[in-house]
């Protein structure tokens, strides 16, 4: 069967607020995915649509953005796994694709998070756990990645310091991204000194709403190269769940969602975790950064820790992580981080991400996560 | 490649209120698919769930679903295209089969529309279409449908008396469903009769919302050989899109999305309208179904209600539609409508649709529509 690549990524300026309808945030990032290729938007079959709802009024959004940008009368369709959508909605592009139904397909995720206040908005994102058991019994995000880093900790003797450290290097490669949130670097007293959100984890842990959107085009492997002279291949693909309500997990200390998909994508791409080049993973906390290095295999279970210390991490270290600044530099519009992590990587196997160049990166990794871990994708990329 | 084969089909009794969870309500059409079948859910490699977000206050129910379910750790994810999304669901499971990243996979529709009043149903509805251009401004969802009931009948001549013969129609088969909402035979002066919802479309011009769900499991055809000795094929899949809004429609007398998603359901299949043995139509209202007669080339354009004044769509008629009673009679809990359609050509074509059984059925399509005509699903399906 035909393989698959990535032709083009774009993505907006990721904002607190970017005062503009979710059509004209989407259009954004379509824009820049298609600056320089020479196609029309009659050439891109079909639509994926990948957001959280509830956080703009508008429903069904898959129409709504195809209209505005042009692609009507091809098919258009919404996928959503909460902060994983634009991941997923790579993988329903792939098998679309793969399957012979589609030549080229357009992945577009957004966010517009600024319509609600930040006490509603916690309350939506609470909707994303299960209504009935847990969230209304306090079980916010926040909370529920305070239970994984405090599993962690007692474990493994994880400390604050060692968290805030995660956002230190973050901040670092933040500063230099244009299209991030947030652009200042951040010393650890600044993390180690911000306001507890839920203890262990204080402000500076946590990523930001945002406003954003991300726009990832796929096509089959012969259209890729006659449009670009430098296709990404998507070589992995792995997704899994665990139980939406946390009291069903049988693992805190990592995410077994993530373990499983990574397991998926490096079977498929028959390659390991020294493999990787270059990777980006979801700090939707800082903790959560900490837990994917032990869960895709960077590092031992308990042992994630000693690569910040050893700052492995960093750009110039073994196994470079999050150098555009992560969720936590860049905010986090629920559905275009996905396909932001991707853009990312694209831009890193390309060789053209000037802020933060890995120097000959040639395979790629994107880690996922949705919810309070109950979604898992990892998808590997090579040049 | 392989080719891709429905399994088993099943649904919940759709019902004005299920006084269920959704994931109970879920798990009533799960049940059914599953009944007979020896598999087990570890069999099942992902599951696909569907609805229209935001009728009742759950968010993300893939997950949720899916650890009621057992499925996990499986992939799940939600795919949405309103009214028609279950339809897409299934054709985004066979292309995850196609493609060779799953073996067997599970469609689950569902919608709880009864948590909300019918005041604030509709007004959630409405979100369904442009929020900013048109919604706010009255174009509910019985208002855009009463405007291509108004232009047919303009260009057509078609009547009042027309529309309500399709309802005659489809209570009449809807009485001896037993999973319908409504069971009651109308007479042509119970629907003329009726109070006028949005003129010409009368109360018993629309369908209700209502509670429901379905699940459609799909298989790889040499895995759906060794489960079942009635495996039904796809044999023909067609999707496209108009405009969101109806202001950028070009024919208000019928639905180009679905007349192009029947264009190329029909090629895939290599088949013609003659070819087909019955069908199930997306009557979410009266005039919906006549504009499906001509879409589908059952009739040239504005010659579609000679289909049902010679009551050629009865089932024993030519082209038999709608003979478990439509959405009319079922009830259109939105994100399980899709499935059922399906579940009742499956039924059709395996000779298990003991209310009304067209004879002979070999090959069957269904015609799904999402929101006012800005989605259009048509499937083939084959015994």
């Amino acid at each position: 069967m035909a393989d698959v690549a990535i032709v083009s990524a774009g993505q907006s300026v990721f904002t607190r607020s970017c005062g503009e309808s979710i059509r004209e945030l989407a259009f954004e990032a379509f824009k820049e995915a298609l600056e320089g290729l020479d196609i029309t938007t009659g050439d891109i079959d079909a639509s994926i649509i990948c957001s959280a709802p509830e956080y703009d009024k508008q429903r069904s959004p898959a129409g709504l953005i195809s209209e505005y940008l042009e692609l009507t009368p091809k098919p258009s369709f919404y996928v959503e796994t909460v902060c994983s959508s634009s991941s997923t909605g790579l993988r329903v592009a792939w098998s679309l694709v793969k399957s012979g139904l589609h030549k080229m397909v357009a992945v577009i995720g957004f966010q517009k998070m600024s319509e609600l206040s930040s006490r509603d908005a916690a309350e939506r994102m609470g909707r994303g756990a299960d209504i009935i058991w847990e969230s209304p019994f306090g079980l916010t995000m926040p909370a529920g990645y305070a239970m994984y880093a405090q599993a962690h900790m007692d474990k493994y003797g994880t400390t604050e310091e060692h968290l805030a450290k995660v956002r230190v290097k973050n901040s670092h490669y933040g500063a230099t991204n244009p299209k991030a949130t947030y652009r200042k670097e951040l010393s650890l007293e600044d993390i180690l000194n911000s306001e507890v959100i839920t203890s262990p984890l204080k402000k500076f842990d946590c990523c930001a709403n945002a406003d954003g959107s991300s726009c990832i085009i796929v096509a089959r492997g012969d259209v890729a190269k006659g449009i670009t002279d430098k296709p990404i291949w998507i070589v992995g693909l792995g997704a899994a769940t665990d139980t939406m309500t946390m009291a069903g997990r049988e693992l805190l200390t990592g995410l077994k969602c993530a373990q499983e998909a990574a397991r998926q994508a490096y079977k498929m791409a028959r390659l390991k975790p020294q493999d990787i080049d270059v990777a980006e993973v979801h700090d939707c906390f800082t903790v959560s950064e900490i837990l994917a290095y032990e869960d895709l295999g960077f590092a031992k279970p308990g042992e994630g820790v000693g690569l910040i210390e050893d700052k492995e991490t960093y750009a110039d270290g073994t196994i470079p992580v999050n150098v555009d600044g992560g969720l936590l530099s860049k905010g986090h519009p629920i559905g275009a981080t996905g396909g932001s992590q991707i853009r990312t990587i694209v831009r890193q196997l390309r060789g053209e991400a000037t802020e933060a160049q890995v120097k000959g990166a040639e395979i790629g990794l994107v880690h996922n996560i949705g919810g309070i871990g109950q979604y898992g994708n990892v998808t590997i990329l090579r040049r």
